[in-house]
């Protein structure tokens, strides 16, 4: 690194955050989620003269770990947003949704690669990488189409989330058999148990034992703690504020787990998790609001730089295979998992479900580092994300209008995006 | 980079952060800025066991870039704090204390270190590292003292600001000539011109011309765009949002000065400086808190870890000499600058002008990246800047007492400082 000058990391650094804003800000005007914007900032730069007289040949590694650090972050901040009780609440046809839709893509993705002839374990990671539903695009959705009211909407949302959890779990199987090189029954069963085990413990102790001791401590401690939560910061001065600890917890547990052999980001969400019970002691969303708007467009420029187009034009007829797979596991899974609602709220939450976002794609990044999916194999998650995020507002509005007409759940008449108009 | 597992990364990334956080906590319980906790957290780390358990020689480029990062947006973030419309109106007092209080030490350092046998170069660093009052350390001693509403408060913060573009014009002098390699009196004279019309230029375009042009262009669209600032934020839906925009201007004044052969920092000073024009419209001061926090402590974690005891010992005698030198020459050349307010009002400013910080230590790291300084004159430096830091509020508050008495300027009573009791 000590050949590049500093002037150039700043360069560097510059066009690539002003092109990925840039990117951002074009796909909103248009009413598709800003990060399809930030991937195709990156292939940008990786595809044309950008790479070149950027220099970015260098030295990548700055960029591995920023992008490392935002994708850390981002998912700290999912966490954030799932805290473990909120996920206890939300009734069993949410599950049933989770579930049937993890099984459905995963199985039909892996055994369809498998077909084709490509190894197990790449097959397990176009699996994994077609089961979660991002979070973050679904909720940004259902919010433009002011559908958070409704039923499907609660469902929805509370699926999608457990589906994370669900993710992150065959995420950490995955990566488990994929380092580990397990190829007897015995290791896969091992590697499942430490994955399962490290999520489970740090839910157990993060989200449900410390909250509860810590609610009978300020019960003990005096009676008002819990209705004024304020008196209790101010009352220790020099206790640690909420964005440092939050950091230090985000980075300790996101190492644990890459200790472990999981994904680091494993770790990290379920820090966000055990977070989101704290909320009231150590608030910290607000915060790392301005750390993920730095830090988390990198992430998703290094997903971008990473698709080489050349490479991916072999492989258009299976992109577009496997992104209808997806499409269809995800709404068939999903729409037999609320199914006692009706047709017409089964059709909506099995198409709200479909969009990947991030997450199909931050499996496929572990893959490709971990080199056991090749490069073009990489380009197809990523056109298969980016595909069903662009796809899900258009058929989110269809399957909505067709239930409620042109009037929301409430009665009230419902703007649509702006990329319908 | 590829040789080092992202595991490690992510623990030395705690470790470090922890550790500074930790520090900083520790001082700021004794009431002592939280800076030092976190050079001392560098110097724990680089002289004890931990840098061989933390792999740290494996690759440093990546702290030096976080370093330069959290030391761009530091200084960015201390440009937001002086708009320039401001520093026009701190009167001539302040600005006399400046100008006397920038003279002497940077001309006693400069002449003490040439006598002693070092080169020109190094002796312009030093001189330069003596020159810049910490604006931050300043108003936080003054603030803590209560004093914030008193004459010298006022002065002091003027003068400060001052002091800090005074302290950038001379650190763009000395780069310049340290780069150039100038030794002809017209390569000096050239690098200095460029460096003071980068720095004029930036000033003159950012905070006044462009300024003065949006007030029109305000006027003439609307009469009421002014008054009401947020209705001007809100019709633009898709306009960049202020945090992108800031972050964006920060890094290209900051490339632009490095392309001219200036300090990146000094760059990112004018940027913050200039956005403070505009807090109106694009507020992003507190955006920068979190952002701030994250990354400052890894640019004192990093000036720590230049520092090895081992080779300051030889240094130690000439550390304290310079400290005393720092100490007296902004005392004389301040309480000069104010003798008109009154001697006790002078004692206080020359007094409360005496902490160097951060500023010190910057000019200081530049010139050690550029191999200019050595590593011993590197940890005179930053000696010189913890020390006076470090006594700063003790003299502040005798110096204050002296003139006050045992209450504030308000006639109420004062809370001391922690580290007094």
């Amino acid at each position: 690194m000590d050949e590049i000058a500093i002037g150039t990391v700043l360069l560097q650094l510059l066009v690539l955050f002003a092109l990925a804003k840039a990117g951002g800000m074009l796909c909103e005007r248009f009413g598709i989620s800003s990060v399809i914007g930030e991937i195709a900032a990156g292939i940008l730069v990786a595809n044309t003269f950008l790479f070149g007289w950027l220099q970015m040949d260098l030295d990548m590694s700055l960029f591995e770990i920023l992008a490392e650090l935002g994708v850390i972050f981002l998912l700290f901040s999912v966490g954030l947003e799932t805290p473990f009780s909120e996920l206890r609440k939300v009734g069993r046809t949410a599950m049933l949704v989770a579930v049937l839709g993890v099984i459905l893509p995963f199985f039909m993705g892996f055994t369809y690669i498998l077909a084709l002839g490509h190894g197990q374990i790449e097959a397990l990671f176009i699996g994994a990488a077609m089961v979660a539903t991002s979070v973050g695009i679904t909720a940004r959705v259902i919010k433009d189409l002011d559908l958070t009211r409704s039923i499907e909407s609660r469902v929805i949302i509370g699926a999608a989330v457990i589906d994370d959890v669900l993710g992150m779990i065959v995420l950490a199987i995955v990566v488990g058999i994929a380092a580990g090189g397990a190829s007897g029954i015995l290791d896969i069963v091992l590697v499942s148990v430490t994955g399962v085990a490290f999520v489970v413990l740090v839910i157990f102790f993060g989200s449900i034992v410390i909250p509860k001791a810590r609610v009978r401590a300020n019960e003990r401690r005096n009676g008002q703690a819990d209705q004024d939560p304020v008196v209790c910061v101010k009352k220790r001065r020099f206790a640690l504020s909420p964005l440092p600890l939050a950091i230090i917890v985000c980075l300790a547990l996101s190492f644990a787990a890459s200790y472990v052999g999981l994904a680091a980001i494993i770790g990290a969400f379920l820090a966000g998790m055990v977070f989101a019970e704290f909320r009231d002691r150590w608030p910290c969303h607000e915060d790392f609001h301005p750390i993920n708007e730095f830090l988390v467009p990198f992430f998703f420029l290094f997903v971008g730089m990473s698709v080489i187009i050349a490479s991916f034009v072999e492989v258009i007829v299976l992109a577009v295979v496997i992104t209808v797979m997806a499409v269809f596991t995800k709404y068939i899974g999903c729409s037999l998992g609320s199914l006692k609602l009706g047709r017409g709220s089964a059709n909506i939450i099995g198409v709200g479900m479909i969009p990947r976002g991030e997450v199909g794609i931050i499996v496929a990044t572990i893959g490709l580092s971990m080199a056991v999916i090749s490069p073009s194999m990489f380009s197809v998650v990523v056109f298969m994300s980016m595909a069903t995020t662009i796809i899900a507002p258009f058929l989110l509005t269809w399957a909505f209008r067709r239930k409620y007409g042109e009037c929301g759940p409430s009665g009230e008449p419902v703007e649509r995006p702006g990329a319908i108009g």
